[in-house]
């Protein structure tokens, strides 16, 4: 006999990636016995009843969160504190409200004050996705192996973070607890910063003179095609997670430019012992991630090749 | 009956990830008659041959060349004017040198002095790799749909600059000229800058006080682990290209920091339209890339997931 889902019904607000993605795992791993999916964009709801992602379906957000046990916010993070005022009275006493946001200080003062009695917020960032957006880009692997982060208030009831973390594990996740500014420390410098270079040289080279938009496309296998993937992530997401993280963005900002100067000094004064001892430094770091299980040791990250000869 | 293969005798010279891919590649797809492998390494030999990746492996570069239609250095940029140093003399007139350096003008300098009378040099690279080095690295198809860059000089043989690229379309590339100087800085956009940014990022990353190497190689999937692949890349050739190509790589280096301070801007005064613009932008020029088949469309660069319930 199948094992007693651990949540009875399961609230998503937002069927993007990362929504679509949970309602997807939720329903395959036998996480929840029923789905709300919420969402105020139409096309979007239109889409997750065509690909049956969900028990039910609405875009009123009041109603479709009132008999949940756990809702899950997974809009992008400028939304949060909107979300939680359209809601807020709506959810049940003894409901838990989490999200999926990519920053968690201001998505936890933005939230908070709009909590009725009775409710908990356990916030969370499953450190997880990919380049495409939209209900139809999800998958219900997308957690598998990968960390969820939850920054719990401290005085926040076992069994709350439990239902959060019975979700997680339950889409294949590795949970780990931490508070929300060590986590916004931590993602600036493992996901933020990484996007904004990102975007940033996808820019820069798009805007040359000397070097044509075809060239630069053409000759990207060089190194130029990597940058690229995460630069064609969500604008709005990203704008978001930028203008909330504002603080700690800059403070790793700043050292990535402080340590890119001296290379630029190394190089300009042909020291190319400062050269080869970083960079072999940095081939440890890249050992430790496929290690972990965060990376694949093939080639090219096992991309296909095409291509004439290719064999992809 | 089998064609004629367009290259009697190829001698190889540094049998790394690209020169034993060339060797791969030519015995498999019929580029070239005859292929001696040399190497100063007697490991590097050792490999080459127990893989038999030749017809004949030598440690001796003058002797490995004399008889050769066609010489192709595949070793990195600092090394090219020493090998054709050692070599001077010692290729037959009307023989053809060749090479894959990622920097063409500093490679041009260096080795130009030390040409035989009848000898032409006809610089190349292929715009190909893997984070991976050495000969076991190496396959057959690296170079299938990639493109390759010539820098002929402006009065070399047609014969001499159809030789070589004989070789690189019979590998499956597609063979572009142009000048050694927009070469350079070409591939200082698409190609080195990119290099010293994520070698630079991961440098920032694992010497941080507040955040530990552990919570960074953790949290990788959030963005960061896409820039440690290319900071794998081989320290001795990467040290060679920024000191062979230090004042376009400088002057790309300039672009981009003036770009990214004006995005740190955006950030401090909270222009949501900026980042939001940029970040819509920088998605087309994936699109391109996808479509004229330097990448695949697949999410995530198609990587395996690993991990509990992963499908990889």
């Amino acid at each position: 006999m199948a094992e007693e889902p651990p949540i009875r019904r399961l609230a998503l607000v937002g069927l993007g990636l990362i929504g679509s993605s949970v309602a997807r795992g939720a329903r395959q791993f036998g996480v929840a016995r029923e789905i709300v999916a919420i969402d105020a964009d139409p096309a979007v709801r239109e889409r997750v009843s065509a690909l049956g992602l969900a028990d039910r379906v609405t875009g009123d957000a009041g109603e479709g969160v009132s008999e949940a046990d756990l809702v899950l916010l997974c809009v992008p993070v400028g939304a949060a504190g909107a979300v939680a005022e359209a809601i807020r009275g709506r959810m049940k006493p003894g409901a838990v409200l989490s999200d999926v946001g990519s920053v968690k200080g201001s998505v936890v003062a933005a939230v908070t004050p709009h909590l009725s009695e009775g409710v908990v917020f356990v916030p969370g960032h499953p450190v997880a996705g990919t380049e495409y957006s939209g209900p139809d880009a999800g998958f219900s692997t997308l957690f598998s192996g990968r960390w969820c982060i939850l920054t719990p208030p401290e005085d926040a009831p076992e069994v709350a973070v439990a239902r959060v973390r019975a979700l997680w594990e339950g889409l294949g996740a590795i949970v780990e607890t931490m508070t929300p500014e060590h986590h916004d420390l931590v993602l600036a410098i493992t996901s933020h910063v990484p996007h904004l270079i990102a975007y940033n040289i996808v820019g820069t080279a798009a805007d040359l003179e000397e070097v044509t938009q075809s060239e630069v496309i053409k000759f990207s296998a060089g190194g130029f095609r990597d940058f690229t993937r995460i630069a064609a992530s969500d604008p709005t997401m990203w704008r978001d997670v930028f203008l909330s993280n504002r603080d700690a963005v800059l403070e790793m900002l700043g050292r990535f430019n402080e340590d890119l100067s001296a290379l630029a000094r190394a190089i300009r004064w042909g020291d190319g012992e400062a050269l080869h001892a970083l960079f072999t430094r940095t081939r440890a770091i890249r050992r430790g991630i496929v290690a972990m299980g965060q990376e694949t040791a093939e080639a090219d990250f096992g991309r296909a090749r095409p291509g004439p000869r290719g064999e992809g």
